[in-house]
Parts: structure tokens; sequence; C-alpha cells
């Protein structure tokens, strides 16, 4: 055991680790990668990973990530005292699951304790995904894991009972229903905290959307008082360390290409739990290129969520819709936004079928909620949205948010038709393919980027006319776009 | 697409990683855990995990780690392109194999490219100890897995055909045959380049045991040197690159406690096919608490191994032998050194039982080599022991490694007997909580610590006489150990 002296690393790489100089490292026995003890004089004590260094530290220092500084709050060149550390008990958890063991509830909850204290290593994580993966998890243990990431997280509160939570499981492109929903329904009387991601392979998140015009991250007291005077918000749901098991999780099944079901259903219920929702709808959309291929799968999905709605006493209804094609006519975070707009704005026309959609969603949660009696809900929805009323609520949550919708007041750089080749009906789409050539042409980050489509499903077309409009910042990015889409072919037309 | 300027890390992780600023990751819609390209003007593309961090890289720059500069022979300030990158092909047939599939002998290749190329993360060389752990290998994948390991390492090559090599799987304390049986064969005539290991969760490694008195960290033509002049050597299997791949996943298993079979039989002989031994000698010992615990998985391990020598075409032979006890009485790197000293040298009395198991071995490798008739192996091993010459090739490899036997003369500040409680036979040995103790004590960096045993299984022990020494040089850590022995008890008297 020797005594070393705290420095920081200006380094945040998402997991914590500790940095010895390699002397140091060599006459304690210590290795790289090996786990130890840092103990503090107070008598703390925290097991970490341990990198060495030939010179950025000291032989009498330990350098330790921000994370592992904010962990323990730790000062400059306090004194702390290491030594070799035994596994993670986890690490044995996950073993048994791995060779088929089913997992207790406080088994859960440790592992996850580790993931949140930052005491797993990535090797360690990607292991808990394997093993997730490779066994599946039972109803139980998919409950368990949804309560242990909810319960080690950040949480919000509320006062009124009434807080509507939406989610749509993806893969569909254009498909920016919550804004709308969100308006519709605090203007309707309804809480609507919205939480919502960034694009990890899509062409846009509800964060990305929004963040066309307004800000997504805040605190959690500066979100709680945007939804007490509004009724709602459409934030960014990494901000205020809500759920940071499942962040750190999905960080490594990202890198593995895994997404088991049990972590991706706890991870949409625990942001639902976290944002206090009592009554909560799930979307999804089913179809060839959507996330979810076909109906059967369809169907498990929402059992599985509706047995977690049981489990945690939570309104819930499951919707499973059509996700065979993009919905509305953008793709990318300010097309979409501009088809939302315009499907808001009374004076407007926005796509039908995003406001077909939005306005079943919005009629459900009025039903499930009794804002308006079964099978209302539509007719109810589709009045406030016709009304203007959802469209106030929308710039009124748009301003508290430090927006401004003058900013969509902009095209990109560049843009481009795609002429269709033949005449015929439309008769297929590959929603991936398409997602990806929004990217190609610098989505999400380039705002103004993307597509935007002249035809839907079924739709006629003539040789000549065009199918689809590419928009980037740079002629590179849309050449790039321009080539994989005539490699690809996303839209068939017969 | 960005275009960045190189700036190095000083910085080794063990893993190459490449860091942005936030910002530039942000504008280019690039994650923390995010894989990307980096293209070199002269169009060479590699694929890295990317971090991201605040302010230690500039907005136009992207800082390497030692690694990824050594390995793509990155220059400061050299511009280098980014773009995102798909996951790793290897990643899938990983997920492959964790469902039970086959790898095919060109899979593997890949996956162990992918880890000495330093393209994987440590989450990925988990995911795929994690699926070989699960699955097993099958003989033809182990096969495949040792071959890809030594040809995607570096290699030793001899004129001389007579290259002899030993390996033992190890767990028992002090059983430190090796610089007994290199000093007998190379006396006889024979080359024996022998690589040890560190300890991991031993006392001591051959190469701690060694590194007491001598160097064991040399370059490849350094070494090939010592071996000429002395006919062979005993080093740190680490130092000169040899079987990369082996190391850092080993790193990884240690992390995740655990050790696929198959990779151990890998692991072990890729390191002698890349000494270029043509004569391999292999020890499994095995005992309740040895790594191998029964006499039936220690022949499974004894015809896996020989499947190995016959598909690679060597001479192979595998000795099980028994691993109820320690070897030797010093457990630590300078005690156990001493018991060496004390066999090799024909003026002392060293441990009779570690004389044999060494002569046994030495035995072994004569007559495999045709140095000696079929049954008398031993009695040559003998005679070249009790004539002095296997001590004088001792001695010599010693001085060629830099060392001085004299280094010997010390003993540790403090020291402790255990004294029996009770009059009887000893009857059991846990050499797990053996060498736990040996490591509390100091072992292996605090050279002189550990373990000096005076009774073997079977041996008569009256009350209130000295079963054991520790040694340490801290009074706490000697006390850790006192306090450990007396709650294991791992001697059982009878």
């Amino acid at each position: 055991m020797v005594e070393l002296k705290i420095k920081f690393l200006k380094w945040s790489a998402g997991l914590p680790v500790a940095m010895l100089n390699e002397e140091t490292a060599k006459t304690n026995g210590i290795h790289a990668k090996d786990r130890i003890f840092l103990k503090t004089s107070s008598g703390f004590q925290y097991s970490t990973i341990v990198d060495t260094v030939k010179d950025l530290v000291g032989k009498n220092e330990i350098a330790v990530s921000f994370e592992l500084k904010e962990q323990l709050n730790l000062k400059l060149d306090q004194k702390v005292r290491i030594s070799l550390a035994p596994p993670l008990k986890t690490t044995q958890y996950i073993k048994n699951k791995l060779l088929g063991k089913e997992l207790s509830a406080k088994e859960i909850d440790e592992i996850i304790k580790d993931v949140v204290m930052n005491s797993m290593s990535e090797a360690e994580i990607g292991f808990f995904v394997a093993a997730m993966y490779k066994n599946g998890m039972t109803s139980e243990e998919t409950v368990d894991l949804t309560r242990a990431i909810y319960e080690n997280g950040n949480k919000l509160s509320f006062k009124e009972r009434t807080i509507v939570d939406k989610h749509c499981i993806g893969g569909i492109p254009g498909n920016r229903t919550s804004p709308i929903v969100v308006s519709i329904c605090t203007a309707a009387g309804l809480i609507m905290p919205k939480s919502s991601s960034r694009a990890i392979t899509s062409a846009a998140g509800t964060a990305d959307v929004i963040e066309t015009v307004a800000d997504v991250e805040f605190k959690k007291e500066e979100m709680k008082k945007i939804i007490q005077d509004t009724g709602g918000c459409i934030v960014w749901g990494g901000g205020f360390g809500m759920v940071t098991a499942d962040a750190k999780i999905i960080q490594i099944e990202k890198v593995l290409n895994l997404d088991p079901q049990a972590q991706m259903l706890a991870s949409v219920f625990s942001k639902k739990l976290a944002m206090g929702s009592h009554f909560i709808l799930i979307d999804i959309p089913y179809g060839k290129t959507a996330k979810v291929p076909t109906l059967e799968k369809a169907k498990e999905l929402k059992r599985k969520f509706e047995l977690l709605g049981r489990k945690f006493n939570k309104k819930l209804i499951v919707v499973i819709t059509d996700g065979s094609q993009p919905v509305g006519n953008g793709i990318g975070p300010a097309l979409e936004l501009k088809d939302v707009v315009n499907v808001l704005d009374p004076k407007k026309n926005g796509p039908g079928d995003l406001q077909t959609k939005a306005v079943f969603l919005a009629g459900q949660l009025l039903e499930l909620t009794n804002k308006a009696k079964k099978g209302c809900g539509e007719k109810l929805a589709l009045e406030i949205l016709q009304s203007g009323k959802a469209f106030e609520k929308f710039k009124q949550i748009i301003k508290r948010q430090n927006g401004n919708l003058n900013r969509l007041e902009h095209t990109s750089k560049f843009k481009q038709d795609i002429i269709s080749d033949k005449s015929g009906k439309v008769s297929e789409f590959d929603n991936k393919s398409l997602a990806f050539i929004a990217r190609l042409a610098g989505c999400p980050s380039d705002k103004f980027t993307g597509i935007y489509l002249y035809r839907h499903l079924g739709d006629r077309i003539e040789k000549g006319q065009p199918l689809l409009t590419l928009y980037s910042e740079s002629r590179t990015r849309l050449d790039d776009a321009i080539e994989c889409y005539n490699s690809k072919k996303p839209i068939l037309i017969n």
C-alpha cells in the first residue's frame, strides 16, 4: 500500500480511470488494467481500473479522470492510498448469466450500481451486454433491470398527477410526431415533459430537430421551471444525469453493434419512470426496413411493454403503426421541423400523413387521461390543432427554451433534385438507406441538410418529375449522397 | 469529412485511441466511443475508437495515443482526414460465435489481426473472450487461434535444429523448476531459449524470480546473442513483442476474470512456436487447489496439447504431475531462487522435491531429443546436475543477463515464524491461499518477501515447532499476512 497525491487529467473518456507512473506501478506489483482500491484518509474505499504512463504522472502521484474526480469529490494534492483490488463481485454474476443462470433483482441492482459508480470498465460493461444478448432476459429480469436503471438515476417529480409521455421505437425517417403531440396535449391541460434522444444512426432525433431553433440541454431545476410555466418541454434526455447507467450501456452497445431487447425495454421505460409519467403511449412502427421488421415482432414487443406498465403501475397504451415508409416530407433536423410547424400553424398546410399520425397519437393520450371520451380523442386533438392553440403552446415552449422560430428561415447552400427515370407508382421505401443518405448529406450536425420527399407509397410519378430533393452544405457531401442514392435506389417505382 | 492536425498524447493505455475536441466531434456528428476512419494523405485508412475532450485537444487537432502513433507511423502536425466508420467486420464474427457458430480460420485470423493492429477496443476484446468462454472452441478453432496468434506476432529463428522448451500450467507455489531444467539441458548441449511470465495471481513467475539477480527484458537481437553465447536464456516473454495479441487478450481476461481454455492453449503454444522450439515439454500439475483440479481434467488438457503438437509438427511430451502441495521450500522471488541455487550448487543441499521434479523434467527433454536413451534421461540429468556443469551454465546465463548471484545475499526487514498449535502429520495444503498470503507479504514486487516452509505433505510436526516463516519488508504487510494465515489456515495438520 502506497500513499500518492491526487492529480487531475483534463480528460473525460466517459468512464473513470486512474493513471500511475509506470515505475510506481511496477514497484507496487500493479500492471496496466489491474483493478485497484483507492482509499481516502476518511476511510472511503473505491475500486477502479488503472492505466500506466511514462511521464504524464509523477512517481508520487496518481492522476484521475474527470469522472473519478467528480465521483469521489477528490481535491488536488489530496493524499490517497492504493492497493490491488479483487475482481468485481458483479463479474461473477455476469459470468453466471452468460452461462444461462437467471439474475436476481439484487444482482441486477449491484451490476447497475457498478455501472453508475463508474466501477466497471468498458470490457466489463461489454461482458454484461454480451450476456444479455446471448441468453435474453426473462420478464422478471427485464422488470428488475428497468427498476435498477431508474432507481440508480436522477428523477423528476411533480405535484401534478396527470403527467403524460410518449415514446416511439424509431427507425422511420421524418417521423417527427413528438413536438406536435406535446403541443396538443399541453394545450389540453396535460403535463408533458418530453425527454428526447439525439440521432445515433438516424438522420435526426427529436432533440436534434428542436435544437435547430432552441436549446435542448437544461439542468433539472431549469427544466422543472419550463414545465411549470408551459406545461411541457422538449429537451435532450441526456442533459441532467437521468438514467446514467443506460447512457453508459448504450455507448458500449454501439461499439459491439449489439442491441439486447431487455436493455432497450429497460432503457425506454426507465426514462419514462424518471420523468415521473403516469400515462404512457408507446408507438411501435413495423415494416421491412423499420427497426421492428414484422407485425409478429411488434406484437411481442407490445406485450413486453404492457407487462412493464402493469409492474410499475402505469397507465400504458401501446399502438402498432405502419413503418413501411417515411412520415412527412422532410428528413433531417430543419426539414422535419418545417413539416412540424406547417402542421401546427393553422394558416399553413403540413404533410397530411404526419398530421394524421400526430393527431391519432395525441388522441390516444387524451382518451387515456380521460380528457376525451373513448373514441373522441382524435376529434378533440384535431380541434385543438386547428384552433391554433397547439401552435401557441409550441411557440411558448420554444421561447422558454431560448428559441426563435425565425431561425428556420434558411436553406442549405447546395441542393439537387433526384428525377424519376420512369413513370409508375411508388411501391417501396428503404428507410435505412434513406437515413444513411441523409447522414451522408450532413445530418444530423448540419441542421438544414437532408432529404425532401415529393411522393409517398402508392403515389403516381411521371418520368422526368422530381422524386425528392437532396440538401447539403458542401458540394462533396452532396455528391456523396447522390452517388449513394444512385447505387442504393432506396425508392422503388413500378 | 474534416482535415485535422496530428497531436500526440504522452499516454499509453495499452490500446489505441484518438481524441477529438468535443466541438469538433459535435460539428462532425461524432460521439464519444464512435468508430472513425483516420485517413492519411497517402490514402492509408485505419479504423479506431474516438474519445472526446474539452480542452486537451484543439478544435483543428486530433490527439492520438502512443500506440496509434507507432502503429501508423504518424508525425506531429501531419494532416489526416476523419469520417465515421462502420462497426468492425469482426464484431459480426464474434456475435456469430457467441450465438454458437464455429469460426473459420480466416475469421479467427481477422479477429487476431484486429487485436494486434489495435483496431479493437477493450469492449470488443472482452466480447471475444466472452464468446470463447461461453461456447468453447473446437479443436480446429483452437489450432487456428494458435496459428493466428503465432503468425501475427514476432518470431525468433535459429539455425540450430534442437531447440527445446518447457511450460508448466502453473498454480503450484514455489514450483521453480525452469531455471534448473534450462541449466541442465543447455549443459547437455541443447538450445533452450526460455521465455517466462511474470506473476499475475501467483507469488512469483520465473521472470520475477530471475529478476531478483539479473535482467529479464531484452530486445530480440540481444536475446539471440545471449542464446548464441550460452545456449539458453531465462527472460520475460513480453519483452520483444512476441505474440502481441495474446498479451492484449490476457489483459482483458484478467479484468473479466475469465480464462477460456482455448485461449490458454493458444497462448502457451503460440509462444513455443514463436521461440522456434521443436521439442516441447508441457507439465500439468493437478490437485484440489491447483489450476487443474482433477486427473480427468489434466488428461483432457494433455490430449488437447498433444493435438496441437501433431498439428504444428512438433515433438511434444506432456507430463501430468502432483499438484497437491508447493514444490521446494521458498515461495516468493528470492526465496525460490535460493532453493534453485541450492539445488544447482553441488556443494549445497537444495529441497529434495524440487530437485527430483527438475531432474525428472530435464530427463524427459533429454530423452525426447535423443541426448539420452529411453529410460536413461533422469540419470543423465542428475549426473549433469551433480557434476556442477548445470550450475556453471546457470551462472554463465545470469552473467550474460547482466546479473550477479551475490544479490541474493539479503533478507527482508521483517519476519515471523508460524508455530504449529498441535502435533500431527501435515495432511493438506491450500495452494491458492498460500500464494495470496505471500502476495500480502509483498510478493512479487518486494523480491525478498514471501513464505519459507519447513514441512511438506506427510511430514510430522510437534506442537510448538515452526511450520513456516513469513518474510516482509513492512510490519503492516507482515501483520496482514499473519492475520490472513490465521483466518485461512492453509495447512492442515491431523
